[in-house]
């Protein structure tokens, strides 16, 4: 099986995940879009594992909310020593460099990844490791923050196969890695 | 008339408008581009005149074409002391504070302004003073260069009111200042 892996994330219109004080209240400026099919089902439907960093880790369980993912989970942390005890059957402690992580994932069964948390993403660009990235833009521009993307040693060319408007007022665009065969 | 101030600009997916040289060649990597109507005759046609700082300006009078506007452009410097001899029908120099400087443009009767350079748009959003980006992505994550957002006192929201793909490629969207009334 092909080996992808994918990004789905918001970012501001400035391309910031969380803005100056880390806080990511703006991303529900519009509240609207909760009853709106922004094809998240569809994208985890279509992944057999997610690869997220120890901050998303992190935020995810400071939620008050049931455990979100019905996929397994890998936490890439160089420096947590094991997963808290309730999500033990859930998430998995991975480390080391990247391709060494993935190989053991593919190992595994897990082929189609779903590559969450900024640094994270960040990592993998740096290694040319993402295949498609959907993005969905909510509108603000924060003047600061958390940023999605970083400095790289080369850049890396996309293309836009989609993009679609939410409410007329958010955007989400599909991309996938121009890659030269 | 309603005065509008717009932005139409293209960026790479990371937010850059020059390569980490000051390089543009990367706009360009879909050349079939050129034979597409990405809307900039529609821009141009809706607006009054063209309002750019001192860096576009110069870059524009580099390149090796004739003078590319038919309306009026006036640019932004408090440095530069004139406008170069052949040029000097077409464009006007203005300086000082952005609000003074509007009013003078108005005056002339000038109110639906092509905003256009990195810094000058940047300065505008400062003061929240852009209505309308129409922000066409280049799929380049460059991984370094100038920026086309910078820090903000304030964010800013605005609403995606439209957007499309060119070539499967490239997207272009359009951005409009959401103001509470």
């Amino acid at each position: 099986m092909e080996n992808r892996n994918k990004v789905f994330i918001a970012t501001s219109l400035d391309g910031f995940i969380a803005d100056k004080k880390g806080g990511i209240e703006w991303l529900d400026i519009f509240p609207a879009i909760n009853q709106v099919d922004t094809g998240y089902g569809a994208f985890m439907a279509q992944i057999d594992a997610l690869l997220m960093g120890r901050n998303t880790f992190e935020t995810v369980c400071s939620f008050d909310i049931e455990w979100p993912y019905d996929k397994p989970v890998f936490v890439l942390s160089n420096t947590l020593k094991q997963i808290p005890q309730p999500l033990q059957d859930k998430a998995k402690l991975v480390s080391g460099p990247l391709q060494k992580v993935l190989e053991k994932i593919h190992q595994q069964g897990y082929h189609r990844l779903y590559i969450d948390g900024g640094k994270t993403i960040q990592s993998f660009l740096k290694e040319d490791l993402i295949d498609e990235m959907i993005i969905t833009t909510i509108p603000f521009v924060l003047g600061g923050g958390i940023p999605l993307f970083s400095e790289l040693p080369n850049p890396l060319l996309f293309e836009c196969i989609s993009s679609q408007t939410f409410l007329g007022k958010i955007v989400q665009s599909h991309f996938v890695r121009h890659r030269k065969n």
